[in-house]
C-alpha cells in the first residue's frame, strides 16, 4: 500500500496525560472489532518480538487482561475494566502494567473512533495517569515504539482483511 | 462526639485532578466497609436531600450504579466499574455523571485508607479527570457541598456502630 500514516503522541510536559492520534486504510467498524475482537487484537497488539496472550476479555462492565510474552518466557501482564465500549465510536477502559513495583499505578484510557471519507477512520487514544510521574514512566518505558509497531501490524491486519472480503 | 475531623477539598487550578482528604474516628477496616457495603453505603452517600438507592455493586472487576432520588422524585445517577477492591486500604473505581449532555465524561477514582493511632483512620480520595473542564464541572455543580454532608453522616454512621459493638 502506497499511504503511510502516521502514529502521532502527544506529550505535554508537566501534564498527566498523553494523546495518540493515527488514521487507519480501513472503515471504523473494522478498526472498532480490532480493538474488541480477541482473535484480532492478539495478531496486532504489542511490539513484533513479544508473543501476545489474551487471559480475559470481558464486555462492558467487565474486566480483561492481556499478557505479552518474550522469547525466554518472560510474561508482562496488563490488566483493567471496561467502562464503556460503544461500537463502532468509543472504548473507555482502565489499565494497568502489572510489572510496577506497587499496585494501583492505573489509567483511564478513551479510545474514540471517527468516521472519515473513503471508508477511512481517525483513532484518537487519551490517556490520563493518576500523576506525571506515572505518565513520564509509562513513555521511558518505551510505550512509543510498542504503538508504533502494534499501529503497523494494524496496517497489515486491515489490508489482509479487506482484500479477502 | 467532641472532635470535629474537616473535609479538605484541594483543587489546584489548571490541573485534571482532585484531592480529597478526611479523617474518621473509626478503624479503617470499618471505613472500608462503608465505601464498600450496600446497607452501608446507602445510610451515607450523597447530600441529606435526596434519598440513596444502590442500582448494583459488583466486585472487583464488576461494575457498580446508584442513583439519587429527590423529593420531587427526580433521578440522578452515577455508574462505573471497579479496577481495584483490597480490603481495607485500597479502591480503584471509574465514575461517570449520567445527567451530562453526552456520555464518555468519566473520571478515574483512587481511595486510599490509611490506619492511624487510636484505631482512626485518614481517608485520601485522589480523583483524575479527562479534561481541566470536567473536573471543575463537578467542582461547580457543588461536589463539595454534597461530599461533606456525606462525611458527617459517615461521623454518626461510625458512632453508632461502635457504640452498638
Amino acid at each position: 500500500m502506497a499511504t503511510k500514516n502516521e502514529t502521532v503522541i502527544k506529550v505535554e510536559p508537566g501534564k498527566q496525560e498523553l494523546f495518540i492520534t493515527r488514521e487507519f486504510e480501513a472503515p471504523r467498524e473494522l478498526v472498532f472489532r480490532a480493538f474488541t475482537e480477541s482473535q484480532l487484537i492478539e495478531k496486532w497488539l504489542g511490539p513484533c518480538k513479544l508473543t501476545m496472550k489474551i487471559d480475559k476479555l470481558g464486555p462492558e462492565g467487565g474486566s480483561w487482561r492481556f499478557v505479552h510474552y518474550d522469547e525466554a518466557g518472560n510474561a508482562y501482564g496488563f490488566h483493567g475494566v471496561t467502562h464503556e465500549s460503544t461500537a463502532p465510536e468509543r472504548l473507555i477502559r482502565t489499565f494497568e502494567f502489572e510489572g510496577l513495583p506497587e499496585k494501583g499505578h492505573v489509567s483511564l484510557e478513551k479510545a474514540t473512533f471517527e468516521a472519515l471519507p473513503g471508508d477511512r477512520t481517525r483513532l484518537v487514544m487519551h490517556n490520563v495517569f493518576m500523576s506525571v510521574e506515572d505518565r513520564d514512566g509509562m513513555v521511558q518505558a518505551g510505550m512509543e515504539y510498542g504503538v508504533r509497531e502494534s499501529h503497523e501490524k494494524l496496517d497489515d491486519l486491515f489490508a489482509q482483511m479487506l482484500q479477502q472480503a
